[in-house]
């Protein structure tokens, strides 16, 4: 079958390769129907590694999917054929130590979707474990079900914040992973979610949002934007979504007394943080890496109504306008959020 | 000044009291707009005494209340006259060892509006500390700043359930705290919220509320919705707010494994536990007692629109006609959630 | 080889069973050292069930063991034989809900040693999968290797209880699990543990221990001492040990305002417990299912010294004499804490 | 009456002020018997100003005390004359939001001793808030008391990490408060503490302790002790004590995935993190400002023989040596952990 194969930094090709093997025991095969493009795959495509996950042999892109059952292998009880799902693409050793805390993400030996050397799911059937396959409500359609993976990121980071209901929360910058935190804080118990950025089309979007106000730090620094909705008081959380060493060191100055802040945002390389700042107030800092168990309590709070990511889906193009949809998202245009394919059939 | 005035037990009296002292360092002196009745206020009254609490002297009743500040004392710089505000009605000693802790609801020592001998609000005019006294914003009416406390109680239930993003909740019992515990859960980051109760006109009314399903255990056992409503699994967070023995022995069955019970309802006697059962789920049971530090994140709920209260509140009532309304109380009208009485000038 | 069957109810022998299976992918073959009697053991003998759990056929008993690797299967990499071990009893599904949160001891497909239909491990040679085998250090014996099982649900509990370093502990029942708690909970950052029990020669064998003291609640009220040691203020954690009502009902008095109370032991039917008396202090209350993650913790605290678990082996019999050793089990001495059978070779 | 003022930058004198008025309401007096020097009474006589606290007046220096009890203010219930205390050296605004979450410690209005410009305590009497004084037991002497406050950072690192019964920790930076840190640790429930620095004389100190293993690392990286000592896992948590920027850049190689870092020590500068590493393990990250409601625990842990703290009390000195005892005090000689000065009478 056809695949979107990176086949070395630069180079992508619409091309046949073998299809999945059948279901094994515990695994379903899974009809392909939408995959999002993320910025990983773009970093691969434009740079050939991340960290130190290098692109060294060709490798299918893509892991945010959702898309219909279509086998089930031996012992699978909770999903059948016909079964609309989306898939949580990282598989990690359930016999590891860090898998057996309930902290999978950080099992060393996870296998992550197009992350070098493992194969993604941007072809129109994969097999994977049914106990990383999620069913969708009716409610919630193969667009959304492929947004539940870049939401969950969103979601692991609120988790790890620990909010309380009533809490105040500022975001940090406005890209994809920026609003999907800050939507999941919002949902998650926030009673407000304050988001800067410097990209006014960003903020438009994600201001769009009940509940979201917005503040373009060309024209006011965060800092006087979130004194002035506090009562000088400071933000619960912060949630840092930018990556950008300002905002790193200015973190202090963001949040309450006892506050907590979370490190979403990667930078590259090691950034100033100023710890006797954060001492002052006590803040806690937390850190994500991908997400644990998440998946089912993204996919309840979007198909009970509560978080709506249709509006942040951009635009969306066949399979086989797969090679255009990629340099479209090197382009990164401002106002674009997700894109995504569709497979056919 | 008059006040609404508990002669003894089955006695209520609207006379003549002397007013408040000036405003004490700290303090701030408030003209009194709106006061809600509590079921405490009403017990009280029909049964002159809650638990260890007797009426032994007359006692002005009343704790649920929002005003105007008009006079301020030393020392306060949050507060101004002309302020909205609402008033929390228990006062600690700032210097005990629950309070230095920041618990301070369960200091031994606290003073609370309304309960004997502590005289309550239903006043023209109260003095009290600035601390305990919080600004509405403008988005907040009197009335609704009226059920800042009642609605303190669910948000203090939702703070001890630890609740995470997406969590489905159940609520036994669906009188005004029921219903206030299902809103702040909501609100607090549930996806949805399951509420259980056997008067349909109640469950009618909590159940107009988007994310909010209702199921009257006259036709359907609460654990067969929740069991319905999550696969199987249960739910993550219980709040038993009927104080009913049946609810508090079945709640094993609604909570999924290593999920929470919070326990609202205050059943008279000690009643009859499911240890094992708890034990086998690894169920965490957490208790309440009123509210502490929840005031502000009540009102930034409110406030910010993601939390309305206005369809509880039942009747509105003039001062004059304090008795009549409490008397309304006493017969508890299963569609009367609140009654809140305005003050004149 | 020969292994320890009961039969049935009350009718135990020694008697040839099938060996093992070899060491599949990722299992390791052990051959089995010593083998503490647990409590459960012996209820199975003298009652032939515990709770739904029946025995219907004959079933080798024990499920507190130590001994050394001899085979390791494919992909073992964390062990080699030689290595000598304790093995963790009950082994999850990894696929499971509960499994995948961490939270595998309350997984209910669980297949635990001893609990029928599963076999237990009195028996020269088992097979056992190696994420569930954990290596001793040379300073703990197989002796106090097989007494790793009872301490860790000790262990749980101590960490269920979330101990604050100079926490006040209380321990209501001195039973072997009591005792357990009690020194988990000292090593584990309490400043000091009261344990209260009528039985004085287990008060005697676990008040030998510095930093445990004891209260004889037959000459005192387990709530005088406790207020006596903490200056009035009550215990910061209430470990219930002992199942028995009047315990339960008595929890509040206990326990300081916000404290903790942990539910290990298991009464058979429902009891009363005193919710208001639980709310008026807004305490915690967590509950004990075996424990997971644990091992390891336990493991280091023996190691290192901290925690010293000989005093409590009350006898070691041979092998030959596992039935003589069950029947001295059955009698209940109150100076017999654990009874351990070593194997032969 | 006589005390120890540091006159200016450099410029201290033995001298005499007023002394202290009659205890108020809440207070009472006391009687000074030991008081310790702090490295921040030394920083402020060697460069006259702590980040934004400058000595623009003479002021009295020490804040680690502990004396006699010889008058009670109005209302001083918990405390009478001969009671010999320890005093907390913080005095926080009770209605302070900070203070009423029990995070006293962070309420921007706290007064602390030997703060600029807040007198201290090296001179006879002192009067202080009840609240904030503490009883010895008799098992804890004078010199014992004058080093809870020191022992009070390390008890919060211990707090703030969470610790969980038989975690190991790592402790980088062997200086007095890196070693109270880990006996607060090792006390706290940690089954091993392993302290990390490059003065083999501190290392000495401090490894005399059971349970405390030491590694210089002048000869062996600090992970590579770790992963020796952990099974190449990594520490639960690791308490950042030296401040040094190496050492903070090196963070996450210490932890084990999913641990905690504590960052205790103070770097005057903004120091460069290694965030996408601290992510890999998605590690927290908590932070310590002096402490809050540690005083009773600390206490209790000295009390109970736990914590023994006398080992680390290099030298005595009469108060008429105050300034000789500054002077070594700024030599800074490893073997110094600390210093104490003892009132006459």
């Amino acid at each position: 079958m056809r695949a979107l194969v990176l086949e070395e930094k630069g180079k992508l090709s619409l091309r046949d390769v073998p299809g999945p093997a059948a279901a094994g025991p515990g695994e379903v095969r899974i009809a392909v129907h939408t995959v999002g493009i993320c910025g990983s795959d773009v970093h691969y495509y434009t740079h050939g590694r991340i960290g130190p996950f290098v692109v060294e042999a060709p490798m299918i892109l893509g892991h945010e999917a959702a898309g219909t059952v279509i086998e089930t292998g031996p012992g699978v009880t909770h999903l059948k054929p016909g079964d609309r799902v989306c898939m949580e693409p990282g598989i990690p050793d359930p016999a590891s130590r860090a898998a057996k805390m309930g902290l999978y993400n950080v099992d060393p030996a996870v296998r992550f979707w197009a992350t070098p050397p493992v194969d993604g799911c941007l072809m129109p059937e994969v097999v994977h474990p049914a106990a990383f396959t999620y069913r969708l409500p009716d409610s919630v359609s193969f667009a959304e079900g492929a947004m539940v993976e870049p939401f969950a990121i969103g979601m692991q980071a609120a988790l790890r914040a620990r909010i309380r209901p009533g809490d105040v929360a500022v975001v940090t910058g406005a890209g994809p992973i920026g609003m999907m935190t800050a939507l999941a804080a919002l949902a998650g118990g926030c009673a407000k979610v304050i988001v800067a950025d410097l990209a006014q089309p960003k903020l438009d979007i994600i201001g769009a949002y009940d509940g979201i106000e917005t503040v373009n730090i060309r024209r006011t620094p965060a800092a006087a934007a979130v004194a002035e909705a506090t009562g000088g008081w400071g933000a619960d959380v912060v949630f840092e979504c930018s990556g950008a060493a300002p905002a790193i060191l200015g973190l202090p100055a963001l949040a309450c007394p006892g506050g907590a802040v979370v490190l979403v945002g990667m930078p590259v390389d090691p950034v100033p943080m100023d710890i006797v700042g954060l001492q002052a107030k006590e803040l806690r800092i937390e850190t994500v890496f991908r997400y644990a168990n998440v998946y089912d309590r993204a996919i309840a709070l979007m198909g009970s109504g509560k978080v709506d990511l249709k509006p942040l889906i951009s635009a969306t193009l066949p399979f086989e306008d797969s090679i255009a949809a990629f340099d479209r998202a090197v382009e990164a245009r401002d106002a674009d959020v997700k894109l995504q394919i569709t497979l056919p059939g």
